[in-house]
């Protein structure tokens, strides 16, 4: 396999476009007829919808329209996700909540149209219940009164089979609940040489992808059909949604999935339906993008936490017991991630007895929705934070005592469940070998003036790998070049990766290989490009088909050749027969005859359709030097190491750019972002002035040792790679900042703030 | 099968954007940065490119660059057909050969540099060859002195095995042969009572779209993909070439294919390879759409031909003996089909001894394309004129005459294979029941000052049936609605034949099958769309891809309902347990099985690929009431019947309305339809005041009876309709003017002119 087409660190077929600025985002297109959207939000976190007076906006030259709920499809009465919420009926519930959409023939005209109904549309104010801890309180009003049923979102990124505590009777902010139990958690805590008890608290954090989201819907009023063109990771989650909101057939949708400017999760599904409805009411294109600010104020950030952890550890470092308690404020909306926060809490390690209770709550803040792997880096920063504590109460090294208790395959998951065949001790293991290792948990500081400390801090955090089933094709032409066709969106470079499992299974130089740009009227179907799923789903159909379209053509090389077909292999380009290489035929010319008026083949079309069900959950170990300024209480992470369970790399420098990226949003998470709310549940963060996201010079080197403990049934043993290197991140710098300081700060981000009040209560 | 979706007159899919205008053309598209090209045509039929002055048009404000062959690939030294020409290299071989590409911000700009180029350009006139008489002569200067090898064009419609005559040495302006040779024609005239020879002559004839060739390139330089917005009817076709054009891989070439307005044959590649180099060089998108002058000097028209026959026959009607020589005049490319041509001329009847040659020759003309059933119209009006004239002289009736001699299933094909099963006997049949068939050959000449003449003429033809593999999908959405996915353009209804037979073959109601629409990037692969083989050959794989995808939603229902697969049926939308219908489940339901995060079922994903081989050849009868005025010579159709074989009529009402398109055409080519050229080449009939085509009240009430011999591989035995009912029209009118008058015409379109001169000649 020297040729092999996988494990190459290929260039990202979409690089150039993207890096010369020539890639089409929604936003771009041009179109007859076009008009321009602006949605009104609300200013109020909570209150009656008095008067929208259209009037207003439509005095402002320019402006055609101002719809209102009543003039858009009734939806439903408690939007199953964010996504499908429209406009506001009668109460809005968050400030950002889009209240009227004010439609002009210029994106100029419809911000003045805009402007003036802002300022004349009339709200009654009502209380708002902005903290989550008063929203469960079961005596409070509920945010959303007419809520029934589970939320679709939850079920996004990574579905579960959860026990679910039983509803309390009643109307109540809990949207959902679970718990895990195994054993007696108090008799494992009394087992315990040494317990440790935090409360941990996590900021909502927004996405901030460069592009917003953006959004053009055209309506065929002949063929009652809706074109949309828009920035989305999922095109046919977008396709179900909008014909479920407009009461179409899917068919009758048709989504052309645009390049993305960052998605992260948030680029699902937002602005589709209300376009769309828009686009039908009025017969004409409708483009909707949203500025930044109303980015921060109508996006789906990740969800606040706050979560109580107890452990205890016997004295040779073997965990005995886990006890914990998760509160996820979800918004307006259900939709947190609460369950595959609580299983990704109490799931990476050996723990006997265990009792976790995971609630999420709703308040009249926006409505969550996914970041890359939800619930994840909010749980691992407490488990993980934990974990390190003992590991110093114990005296223990951070990775020895974590090599003691982490899970292999076989191990109970906290639902009952084994885990698959994990990589979580490999990659500790090679954690072990990075120059870091060495200096795990030692702490320095620097003489004379130099108030700066530092340390190094470990974590461990993964992913469960998500599942959804997915078809393709791969299509030999007529020159010899082959094409292949899958439903899902490249986010993160899987377009690459998919060509390079298509070459290798074809037998093909990958250079003739390319992936086809598709919609969802012709595209395969595919799971949304969310949940670190997309190679291991999408690219094991891939590989099947081309494994089928290799079938095909050696059926027609056999025919010419005169051999048979387990005789051939596919060598540059030629069928050939084995061990006999000047019987031969070009690839081209057997393309060639599956095509043209009265061709003998039928064309060579490789096809998988497939449903995996067994998941690769996918786990990386992670060490960050930190520097601490004891004065100032900025941290600054000064070198990071990554070993990452990842399979099969079929293209190590995607793979290591996913890390990248995923450690450097963690960096984000634990030292920078934060959206802030006042009491009255107004964001007061609106813009990146306010809002900190992570530059250049936060980013440290970054040394990724991938390792390859090949899952069942991804293509070439291929996991998911993208959410795991976001998840233990915020543990590792605190870590860092503990060892370097002994301070341990429970509460992200750990600003300068956060880190000096814990190096005040440091032996406290 | 009484909700069978086969054999309904639904109503087209494409039809409502049509009537009401919504339908995008190519020409309808906005584009950023779109450039506008004009063609400089070549005023000359033949002369010396000797300069063209840039200068002279970019001298023009908004003109951006003038292109000429220096500027673009080398192409072809002679092109294997007028789509892959691009512009003119140090000659022009033709009047309307294109010179230069205008390139200007708007078309007013590009026709102003035109203008200013056209004025400027200097050419060297030389002597040009106009007849193809003159240009079969040995001694004639070559016309393409480079031609070698044959041309794809001829290859296009019907792909035919022939027995060619060997080729005469040296540069010769006769581009193909084609000879067909049975038993002793010598002979088999000896051994008739009767025998008639006259030689006809069919005009230049244009088919007359209502679009003009209307084509979009863009060039992205990041990808280095072009892709092309275009009004065609064959996506992959145009891709194929206008990869092999500009040297790219055919997966670098996407072509969207927009609504086209009429193709008849004439919209399969013209203007995209040259549109495609012109964005390559100039990185800006150009559009390009042809005038309607420009249409008729630079189109590519149906040949004319001049066809000498001489048939014999028994007193007894017997046929025995055919001797037909063809000349087809290619223009400027090889090209015309004067194989099909030559193998329909003698193929309808047993005929024991035959001798058919036939000669395609280059002049300085335009050369020539396809339209509709291309050189059929031209041998049949040959053909069977003499037949009638044998029926006639014999005092036979014209139907029982050819009920005595016409081929059926077995009979050998000119070729020596023998023919499939065939229908036309049957058509025969039809007709006799039809009204008119009472009145055939009836002459009627109305008293006093009535100078009219009445007469009903009768005439078979068909057409063989192309061939070309396909591939479809059916696919179920997660709503429970199917799309079905191919690589072929609708250009006459078979997008809802296809979901009538995918409805059918999958057991779902018609209204919940969709097509999609598709481009090259994502369409299963499937020919063009001429040679009536789209339903034969696309819609096969579709039944065959439905039938899978039934496959795969019963398997799911199986597990479901806990039933045996074999003991299931699909009904309204449930799928249910043979009588047991209250064990049922939607299939909607089992729909969203398939779908979403964790789902465990595959996508439902039917896929076919398939290459018949074998014809299905489709023939009618037909019967034209004719009015002759013996003064001016006009001719009116008053009454027309057809009886056709169609095989299976998935859709009758489709199946109705190109058999009474193909004979409105027909009556074109009967009465009225010319291009003409004056001596040195130059197109004297270029705009719609000059050529005629037919208007409602030319063409009569049509009578269609749908015959049904069903193919053996045509999906629920379909064959292809399109092509045949054009081919018998003119010489039923010719029989119907004979029976009328006397007279037999024997040069088309017979004008009033030539109707004046028949009837002076009769009884000559």
């Amino acid at each position: 396999m020297g040729n092999s087409a996988i494990g190459r660190s290929l260039r990202r077929v979409d690089g150039e476009e993207k890096v010369t600025g020539r890639a089409q985002f929604a936003a771009d297109l041009e179109m007859r007829g076009l008009l321009h959207g602006r949605i009104l939000l609300s200013p109020h976190a909570h209150a009656r919808l008095r008067r929208v007076p259209k009037a207003a906006a439509l005095a402002c030259p320019g402006v055609v329209a101002v719809l209102t709920a009543e003039d858009l499809p009734p939806g439903d009465a408690v939007p199953a996700q964010r996504g499908r919420a429209l406009l506001a009926r009668g109460e809005v519930r968050f400030a950002g909540e889009p209240v009227a959409l004010v439609v002009a023939e210029s994106e100029a005209a419809a911000q003045d149209g805009l402007d003036r109904l802002a300022a004349a549309c009339e709200y009654e104010p009502l209380p708002a219940l902005v903290d989550p801890e008063d929203a469960e309180d079961p005596a409070a009003p509920p945010v959303q009164p007419h809520l029934s049923g589970r939320s679709a979102e939850a079920q996004l990124h990574a579905a579960l089979a959860t026990a679910e505590e039983p509803e309390e009777p009643g109307p109540s902010n809990v949207a959902s609940r679970v718990r895990f139990v195994r054993g007696d958690v108090e008799r494992g805590l009394r087992d315990a040489a040494v317990v440790v008890s935090r409360r941990f608290h996590t900021s909502i954090v927004h996405q901030a992808y460069i592009e917003p989201h953006a959004t053009i819907a055209e309506y065929d009023p002949a063929r009652r059909r809706v074109t949309l063109w828009t920035s989305t990771q999922g095109l046919f989650y977008v396709r179900e949604h909008v014909a479920a909101v407009l009461g179409l057939p899917e068919s009758s949708v048709r989504v052309v999935p645009m390049t993305v400017g960052g998605g992260f999760g948030a680029k699902i599904l937002l602005l589709e339906p209300l376009a769309a409805a828009a686009a039908r009411a009025l017969r004409r294109p409708v483009r909707i993008v949203l500025t930044r600010a109303d980015e921060f104020r109508t996006g789906t950030p990740a969800p606040r936490s706050t979560i109580e952890v107890t452990m205890g550890a016997r004295r040779d470092g073997t965990l005995t017991a886990l006890r914990a308690r998760l509160l996820f404020d979800a918004g307006a909306l259900p939709g947190a991630p609460v369950n595959i926060a609580a299983l990704l809490l109490s799931g990476a390690y050996r723990i006997p007895h265990l009792d976790v209770r995971g609630r999420e709550v709703l308040t009249h803040k926006p409505p969550i929705g996914a970041y890359r792997a939800p619930g994840a880096p909010q749980a691992t920063f407490a488990v993980e934070s934990i974990v390190d504590e003992l590991s110093r109460a114990l005296d223990l090294d951070p990775i020895e005592f974590r090599l003691r208790n982490v899970c292999q395959g076989g191990d109970p998951m906290p639902t009952g469940e084994p885990w698959p065949r994990i990589g979580l001790r490999e990659a500790l293991l090679a954690l072990r070998e990075d120059p870091l290792a060495r200096r795990v948990g030692a702490a320095s500081a620097r003489g004379g003036r130099d108030t700066t400390l530092e340390g190094v801090g470990v974590a461990v955090g993964g992913w469960l790998g998500g599942l959804e089933p997915a078809s393709a094709c791969v299509r030999l032409n007529t020159d010899g070049t082959v094409q292949i066709l899958v439903g899902s969106v490249d986010i993160s470079g899987t377009a690459t990766g998919l060509a390079q499992i298509a070459a290798e299974a074809m037998g093909m130089p990958v250079d003739r290989v390319q992936i086809a740009g598709v919609d969802s009227d012709s595209a395969p179907a595919a799971g949304m490009s969310g949940g670190s799923k997309i190679t291991y789903t999408v690219g094991a159909a891939v590989q099947r088909a081309a494994e089928d379209a290799r079938r095909q053509l050696l059926a027609i090389a056999a025919s010419r050749l005169e051999a048979a077909q387990a005789d051939l292999e596919i060598v540059d380009g030629k069928v050939q027969v084995r061990g006999a290489p000047v019987r031969a035929v070009a690839v081209s010319e057997l393309a060639r005859l599956t095509s043209g008026f009265g061709a003998g083949w039928p064309p060579v079309f490789g096809v998988a359709s497939d449903a995996i069900t067994q998941r690769a959950p996918a786990f990386g170990a992670h060490a960050a030097r930190v520097r601490v300024d004891r004065e100032s209480g900025h941290v600054q992470v000064c070198e990071y190491a990554v070993a990452q369970d990842v399979g099969r790399a079929i293209n190590p420098a995607a793979v290591r750019a996913q890390i990248h990226g995923g450690v450097a949003q963690g960096i984000g998470w634990a030292l920078l972002e934060r959206m802030e709310f006042d009491e009255a549940g107004t964001l007061v963060t609106g813009s990146f002035l306010d809002y900190a996201v992570p530059r250049p010079r936060d980013v440290p080197p970054i040394r990724v040792t991938l390792v390859e403990v090949p899952s069942e049934r991804g293509p070439y043993g291929a996991k998911g790679v993208g959410e795991p290197p976001v998840v233990p991140v915020a543990a590792a710098v605190a870590s860092g900042i503990a060892a370097a300081s002994g301070a341990r700060p429970t509460q992200l981000p750990m600003t300068p703030e956060v880190v000096l009040r814990a190096l005040a209560q440091r032996g406290g």
